[in-house]
């Protein structure tokens, strides 16, 4: 109905056939109930004509935290990311969403492959649910998208959009929902898209690390790292389009007794460095993943080549960002980032005969926040 | 050959045929060398006459933290955990160590049942190895073990004797060895009497929680959390044994890759907890374990009612301690714990036909420690 409707003429806005805010629940299968941080009307007022959220990419997995970590990068340009601009539309049906634009500044050709499908676009989607989160029925949104993150990449490209364009409508209406429902609503997004995994939209919503501890009930366990941590991500992504799918595929479905022990004492050890700031075991941490990463680097050439390269240039760690084909590399300070970027672009050319570009990234520890709004009138 | 005398005449001290302070480590295939706190000579003098030293009880695998978590309990009176005696002994060849004296005040069917044997006795073992480390070739030590815990009853009873071995025998010589080698030691212990894991010995002889993340290198992070949280443990002992080897033979193989994932995201999880303070998610997380757990829970009679009857009774987790038969509830503070302790006993005897005993212990912040010293004459 809605949703046909949409199909067919993507400029009509789209509502999701239920508006109740519980609905989120049964469809995510996850129990957690929207804690509301303000006392919120059924229906609230918006607060502002328009507004402009980014979103900073992610990294997930950070390797034997396959699935249950993940953290938000950015740079100064804030390049490494998404923005979305959400703009109240009487025009459209109350409730409703729409996809008003889609640019890629840096990358023409893929603004192009986005739907304008509110429900086949993550950033309407997320709109879409952070609108029946917040209980709004007498407003529409019309949403314009800059895509700053590639596809595909294992950065987290689709979070960001879901991030940024929750983060926008809650803003727009007064910024009534809390952190983990703004993660719910982006994560209704990520399971249309990626599969039904919070490793990137939480930390890409809540910024820093983020360990998803369960599902239902759902859980985010954010880890908080010390201020005088000056963690740098080099991130290096090679022309290779490696699918979500195919990498999930490649997955063992069954993992012997002592590996589980091996990453899952490495997985807590990686989060006990985050809280207690110590790089160098975040590094070899990361570097550890003796289950996932075998079996999906093989599936990116040069991958281990490129790894090699980074901790010969004296990187902490590195291993496959997300699902990939991105590597990452950390480091504390930015100093030796250029050279472990350029040995690592190196070795994806030698061993991988790929093309690669590199981004030196520092720990977000803001996640998905408001850069400008403009009054109602 | 000297291994061989012992046997057969367990009064006479015992060496290790190398007395190199690096051979432990091939031996125990791990690649830490010695740190020494302070400048030893190649014999170092005694300090003492003699070193008496405590070391608590462990609850180790916590659930989720299958062979890497760890945590020391101890109650007020320090009934539970070994006390170990070490004196320099004249009698005996250099650099060699005798068993005394085995008491066992709570349980004096369990004194004969121990070896006199040093290279068959916990605290032989530790303190042969805590000599070697510290490379005395002058001395001898008669040890006098004190053994306040049963045997097999998941509480780390080996551990206790093979740290406060250990950490006497260190204290007896001024006290050199890092906590790692102290470790080391007693590891050496472990491998011998119930096998090559450490999350016994680690928070035996370092205090709270210990993360053992892996053998090689060899690498412990204490999990220190906020003197704030009063964490207390009702260990509720069924009289029931469960060899260790038959726990261990009931492991799963092979873990199903979304269990690794949901079993390696809890136990992150409390490490989480534990260094934020988070009672409540530690409880949780102790009680979530969904590979280990349901193999050995049934080898128990009557374990899953107990468990279930000490959440009924506002335990905030509840899991078997190590191998067990051990049953572990979590508490804040210890208002509850003996009303706690009353369901679990009384469903011990209901669902499994089992007598047992409880105590109520805090977490054990200290670890092994002298508690008395007599001077040189």
């Amino acid at each position: 109905m809605a949703a046909a409707a949409a199909a067919a003429s993507p400029a009509t806005g789209v509502s999701y056939p239920s508006t109740t805010r519980k609905a989120l629940l049964p469809t995510l299968r996850v129990s957690r109930k929207f804690k509301v941080a303000a006392a919120v009307s059924a229906d609230p007022a918006p607060a502002f004509q328009s507004v402009t959220a980014f979103a900073p990419a992610t990294v997930a997995n950070l390797g034997p935290g396959f699935d249950f970590l993940g953290c938000a990068v950015a740079d100064a340009s804030l390049s490494l990311g998404d923005t979305v601009t959400a703009t109240l539309d009487p025009t459209l049906p109350p409730g409703t969403v729409a996809i008003a634009d889609v640019t890629s500044p840096s990358r023409p050709h893929l603004a192009a492959r986005l739907s304008r499908d509110p429900l086949r676009n993550c950033a309407g989607i997320a709109a879409l649910a952070a609108l029946r989160a917040l209980g709004v029925r007498s407003h529409a949104v019309s949403l314009a998208l800059a895509k700053g993150l590639p596809l595909g990449s294992g950065l987290g490209s689709s979070a960001a959009s879901a991030a940024a364009a929750a983060k926008a409508v809650d803003a727009l209406f007064g910024s009534h929902l809390h952190g983990d429902d703004l993660v719910l609503a982006g994560l209704e997004s990520e399971k249309a898209v990626s599969g039904f995994h919070a490793d990137n939209i939480a930390p890409a919503i809540l910024g820093g690390f983020v360990l998803v501890r369960s599902y239902d009930p759902f859980h985010l366990i954010p880890l908080p790292c010390p201020p005088a941590l000056r963690l740098h991500f080099v991130l290096v992504t090679p022309d290779f389009e490696a699918p979500t799918s195919k990498m999930r595929a490649a997955l063992p479905k069954h993992v012997a007794i002592k590996h589980h022990v091996r990453n899952s004492s490495q997985a807590a050890a990686l989060v006990a460095a985050v809280l207690q700031g110590d790089a160098t075991v975040i590094g070899s941490a990361m570097s550890s993943d003796g289950i996932v990463e075998p079996t999906r680097a093989p599936l990116i050439p040069g991958m281990a080549a490129v790894k090699a390269a980074a901790l010969g240039a004296g990187a902490l760690g590195c291993t496959i960002s997300g699902a990939g084909p991105t590597a990452v590399a950390v480091i504390e300070g930015e100093e030796k980032g250029e050279e472990i970027a350029r040995s690592m672009i190196d070795a994806f050319w030698s061993a991988g005969n790929l093309k690669a570009t590199a981004t030196i990234a520092q720990l977000d520890r803001a996640g998905a926040r408001v850069i400008s709004t403009s009054t109602l009138s």
